[in-house]
């Protein structure tokens, strides 16, 4: 008997048809010439009411034919910005790995989520493993962990962990009544996780651990209940590293939750050579760790790891959702992690990050690691060699800081505007640079420091002719200024 | 000369043969084999430690070969879940849609991030687009909005936002010195919430207008200050909705942020014929919708739509970082989004649905909504013309709440082990069924209703006959039980 009601929406061999010519488009136009230093890094500069006009955005009621949307599929890869060229080094995300890139297509596809075993069986398991990989690094032998969809969720994790710890009661009485609850950071990271403390009042200390060490006291002493120090491994702008090991003495002396922010300098832990940087990791508490930056995992990939072995991560997330977490199930129901987040659904983040790591294993991930310092390291040493270029301080990692100064303004540090005139200068070549399309890099200012770049170079693409073109298209672009 | 520093390390031609060799495994393993009523839907029951062996998920020192990585790629395929099967009726997400999917395979490829117009030109524009789009079905001609990593986040997102407006000294002073806040929600979504709202009393009311506002004046008098209502469009286990119009009136009158949960139910926007049931929604302050869930954009797509025209989100949640959002940069840096957000990274979820969106256009998305309902008025007539199945209600939704009473205990309603018997009809069912692999459908208990299955109607891959063999495979299951 023929099916009464409305047939299937979706025809298989059309849709298959369409997602292998999408398929080749992208690898033509974002991996092929998306990598090509011959080609350019932002195609075309355009301003967005024409971009929008190109680009067509509208929804409108009736859909529209494969060809066409073929072409919107090129549009958008060719007016995208391509992060995975070698001259993009704008962010803390560059260059692309291909088996990472594989992997992200099958957890696209398997399209599935953290809840169960029952419905992820083959991630489930795959995210301890990989999970138990990072600790291992960390120095630790057993925890927890989980991933988050991001650096910013995975320090908010730390410090609900944290209070929970403190007051369970909050869970089921809400934060009323609680005493005023501090949290201590360095200056810089302000940025990074300012908008994740907002609940708390946030002390800035220079994490100098003496200077800690005091304002912990001095908090005290004004009724307040310190209960977190976040330190950081790897800071957004400039790259350092806090002094783990004796922060750790600190919150020992004080009994505080220990977090360290790792998002950026976590990758350090691969490299014999460089993973002195975080010494003392392992006397933390919790450890955010960003795959998606340095290790080129892609977007997203953070893991949140915890010494923990006392289940707090479920204790404290827990919502024991019935249509979920049956607890009569036949299978060990410990292994419906869900419950561990507070999100519901949890995108599956670890398989790519566990690919890559396959294809070419941990000492693969170390000499990419490796690779980035001894390339910071040349491009220090030729900044030196060049006049216009003036770093801020020496990097500890792969942010290179610096101002270039123009010939105009060399030598004229004395003037009265020199400070007003140079912090004219990178927003003027980063406007020519965005316009004719042939790198990208990023600059700010910081505290009482004007405009300056901060070039990262860490992307497994990126040769010794990127860095020389870098230093060079600098001093092209801003040579008359 | 050539480079005497490390080279690039990753092998373009190389790579991509190995991208294009998963692509063809994906393909056939995934959507040609996954989608196919003559496959299963879990291909072979593995318990963990077989699985973990099987898999080989340690992770060691030394990479691999091309070839064994792509036995991993089909391996991971192999043993998960095939979530696209027309048979997989287990979550709030099913099917598969090759634009979407076309979609998500190139945010991977571009993996840029919502920072800045200048690093995502293209999607910066789009997600504003979407939102436009997403927000003229609620009814609203202005607005804002953002996507977030899941509806946990988005509803999280609005109380945030609720509580800013009411308190803007929390983002500056923390939360120390508030007096007690309290948010009214309905008892069956404490699942889908409770884990957001953990901060605040919580009072459960049924959102019976009358009863709420009794709720809030008793709240009031015993001193807690009200300020959110979270009502719900499509209950995440019956699929109820809640009466905004009626509620949005209890809410006027004391002046609360209406947010409406309609990570779930969104999608009946797009229906004519079903967009009653969210009547009164564009009274609401904002409206969480999650087309990651009905309208099968993929994993992790959910947008929280916004009526202020106050840039209340870019207020509540910015952190200025000066290193991502410099106010001298050359072009208007109110295309810089990602200030509006809690998370630094955050990744592009816009572009599936937009490619979705364009192919089929809000026409084709109103007939998957529409025959959703076709497919579960049928599936409930056959219940009904069937004797083993029992209804919990009449769905308002494409959720179906039901027991299977096996021959057994049909008649034995008034014997004293009746209750405690069905309870474990559907535990029984759901091992048997995992292990043989023929469908996926989820179970659970709900107050004090023992065990019952949901299932979730509404992939635009279903068919009448998958309707007729879930009937069928249940009562196969069952019979002797
Ligand atoms: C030190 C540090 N912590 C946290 C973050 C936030 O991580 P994410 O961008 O994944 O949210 C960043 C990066 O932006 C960072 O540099
Ligand atoms: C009503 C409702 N709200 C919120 C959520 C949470 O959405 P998400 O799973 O995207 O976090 C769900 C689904 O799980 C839901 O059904």
């Amino acid at each position: 008997m023929a099916d009464k009601l409305p047939l299937p929406l979706i025809d298989h061999a059309e849709g298959q048809l369409f997602l292998t010519q999408a398929f080749n488009i992208i690898v033509e136009e974002v991996l092929c010439k998306g990598t090509d230093v011959k080609q350019k890094v932002c195609h075309e500069w355009k301003e967005p009411e024409e971009l929008a006009e190109l680009l067509d955005l509208e929804l409108r009621e009736g859909g529209e034919g494969q060809q066409k949307l073929l072409q919107r599929v090129r549009d958008v890869a060719k007016y995208s910005i391509k992060t995975s060229h070698p001259r993009f080094f704008n962010q803390q995300f560059a260059g692309v790995d291909y088996h990472a890139l594989a992997g992200r297509f099958l957890t696209e596809t398997l399209n599935t989520n953290l809840f169960t075993y029952e419905v992820a069986p083959v991630f489930v398991l795959m995210e301890m493993e990989v999970l138990r990989g990072l600790r291992q690094l960390v120095g630790w032998t057993e925890g927890d962990g989980i991933f988050c969809p991001g650096g910013s969720t995975s320090n908010i994790y730390a410090m609900n962990l944290a209070r929970y710890q403190l007051f369970p009661e909050v869970k089921s009485q809400g934060l009323y009544g609680l005493p005023r609850l501090a949290i201590f950071s360095s200056p810089e990271v302000r940025m990074a996780v300012q908008r994740c403390m907002s609940d708390y009042t946030v002390e800035r200390s220079r994490m100098i651990p003496e200077d800690l060490d005091q304002k912990i006291e001095l908090s005290k002493s004004q009724g307040a209940v310190p209960f977190l120090v976040s330190c950081t491994s790897g800071t957004t702008v400039q790259g350092a590293f806090d002094p783990l090991d004796r922060i750790a003495d600190v919150c020992d002396k004080h009994k505080l939750w220990m977090h360290v922010d790792a998002a950026w300098g976590g990758s350090v832990l691969f490299s014999k050579q460089h993973r002195h940087l975080m010494k003392g990791a392992d006397r933390a508490n919790s450890v955010a760790w960003n795959p998606h930056k340095m290790l080129v995992a892609g977007l997203q990939c953070s893991a949140l790891l915890l010494k923990d072995t006392t289940n707090l991560l479920k204790r404290c997330h827990s919502a024991n959702a019935t249509y979920l977490f049956q607890q009569d199930k036949f299978y060990d129901v410990n292994l419906d992690i869900g419950d561990k987040s507070v999100q519901c659904s949890r995108k599956v983040d670890c398989l790519k990050l566990w690919l890559m790591w396959k294809a070419v294993g941990s000492s693969g991930l170390a000499e990419r690691v490796d690779k980035a310092f001894v390339h910071v390291r040349y491009l220090v040493e030729q900044m030196k060699k060049r006049d216009g270029f003036h770093l801020l301080r020496e990097p500890e990692f792969v942010n290179v800081c610096f101002w270039f100064i123009p010939p105009s303004l060399r030598g004229k540090e004395g003037n009265a505007d020199y400070q007003d005139r140079l912090a004219k200068v990178a927003p003027t070549i980063k406007e020519r640079m965005m316009k004719q399309g042939t790198m990208m890099v990023g600059y700010q200012p910081l505290g009482n420091k004007v405009n300056f770049f901060r070039v990262i170079v860490f992307s497994p693409l990126v040769s010794q002719k990127d860095l020389d073109f870098f230093l060079n298209e600098i001093e092209r672009l801003g040579d008359d200024l």
